[in-house]
């Protein structure tokens, strides 16, 4: 299933996704986050009834899931973006926090912080848990925490993150708008999270494209390792890392306003931000 | 005004304190958190009527706000806190997160976790936001945005922080119950947050004893500060730091289960944790 959540900011629709129809989940669940990803409650969206959404191509299509709890960032976990970032491979995966109000949905403008100069774009396969993890046995038990899987832009102040932070990179991770999160949120039935093509342009220019078959710590491992140090609650998010290809590689320009950002990941669609100037 | 919220985890009750005794404010506000800290909401109370809540001293003390949306801690702010580190003084405030789901109350048990040797306390000074804080223009305007003070213990596992952990300190602070918090939400006409004495105690021998004062960076720069690079919402906590004093400092041995930890900040009240075993 593809779900998803259409209309304006903070009055979003809870809908599963038919090609470009959607169908109206509001009769199965309140919305999409927190116990609504329990796989008891999607359980019932197979057999429901569910009425057509109008105009659904006409709606702005928001994350596709309310407010995360927690999103949780992992660094690193592709071998060649350490590289390009001047790092050695992780021997364990490195844990970050966004906040959850960086959310916005795939396709909203997004403002370049003021007084920055090194604005970066991240595709990232992101999981989101369907049910608490925390002490997990082993990596064989992550799946069944797993409520889906989307797309993610980890849009990313270098300066910010690297230079003004002490070394915490959540201060270039935070600001408004700095979670892109969407179109959709698949659900695992659809998805195998080892082997999916990601791929990012910059005004139609191509910058990432790598496969998740090149993460350092899969998705398994990297859900059974993050229950060792937190509670994954239903709704939290997790960004599994980006591949080689940003701005900061020295390779490619910084964004500025008015530059449009593709990311994409095969299978979960694609996201389309215009940066504004804030 | 001292806020508190009584009752069981999940059916807390929003209070008033007078001394000993607490009077229910759900006829004004539905809980203390969020949208319910704007000023407009919080000056209710002192008009309102409101009845006396029994038994209040036989209930758990929660947390003083409902789930935050963002815990925003600052490192290394206190000079002395950063030499017993092994670092310089920052120029720059650091920043990281803690997770939202590892709030718990004032005196709430607190499990060491699975594979820990390092559990360390860190009595900090926090703040609650009121109103939302994006690119404020000075120092000057951070006071009208905060609603209130209160106690945290921002609890780490230093081998977690600092050795499995890629540098990320997050890692090692959001186990949960690494966030206890409160007693009471303390209004800004009772507190100056430049001089308070803040100390910890470990099975009653001291440990830390400073003041506020000594902060690098000051609650006023912090939030214009932060407000930079987040926008800080409604109910967002900000822990400003813990200064020395803490067994990472090699003078005092880490806590094992079985020790009580306690920490104060004057005015604000004293929280009070037997460490169990995950």
């Amino acid at each position: 299933m593809k779900l998803a959540r259409l209309g304006e900011v903070g009055a979003e629709i809870p809908v599963l996704m038919d090609g470009a129809r959607a169908f109206d989940l509001r009769g199965v669940l309140p919305d999409l986050g927190g116990s609504s990803l329990a796989p008891e409650v999607l359980a019932r969206i197979a057999g429901a009834d569910l009425p057509e959404l109008d105009a659904a191509s006409d709606r702005r299509v928001g994350a596709p899931i309310a407010r995360p709890g927690a999103i949780v960032c992992i660094g690193m976990n592709y071998a060649a973006h350490a590289a390009e970032s001047g790092s050695p491979p992780p021997t364990n995966p490195i844990l970050f926090l966004k906040p959850p109000n960086s959310v916005v949905g795939p396709n909203d403008p997004v403002d370049i912080p003021k007084g920055s100069t090194r604005m970066d774009w991240e595709v990232e396969l992101g999981l989101v848990i369907g049910e608490r993890c925390h002490y997990l046995d082993s990596p064989a038990e992550s799946r069944r925490h797993i409520a889906g899987y989307l797309v993610a832009d980890d849009l990313s102040e270098r300066e910010f993150q690297l230079e003004l932070s002490g070394g915490q990179w959540s201060k270039g991770k935070s600001s408004p708008g700095f979670c892109p999160l969407g179109p959709w949120l698949v659900t695992p039935d659809e998805i195998d999270p080892g082997n999916l093509r990601l791929r990012s342009w910059v005004n139609g220019e191509p910058r990432q494209d790598s496969s998740t078959s090149d993460l350092i710590f899969g998705v398994d491992h990297l859900v059974w390792h993050l229950s060792q140090f937190l509670a994954l609650d239903p709704g939290d998010v997790v960004l599994t890392g980006t591949p080689e290809g940003v701005a900061m590689s020295g390779r490619f320009p910084y964004l500025v306003a008015g530059d449009v950002v593709e990311v994409e990941v095969e299978g979960l669609g694609r996201q389309r931000q215009v940066m504004g100037q804030a």
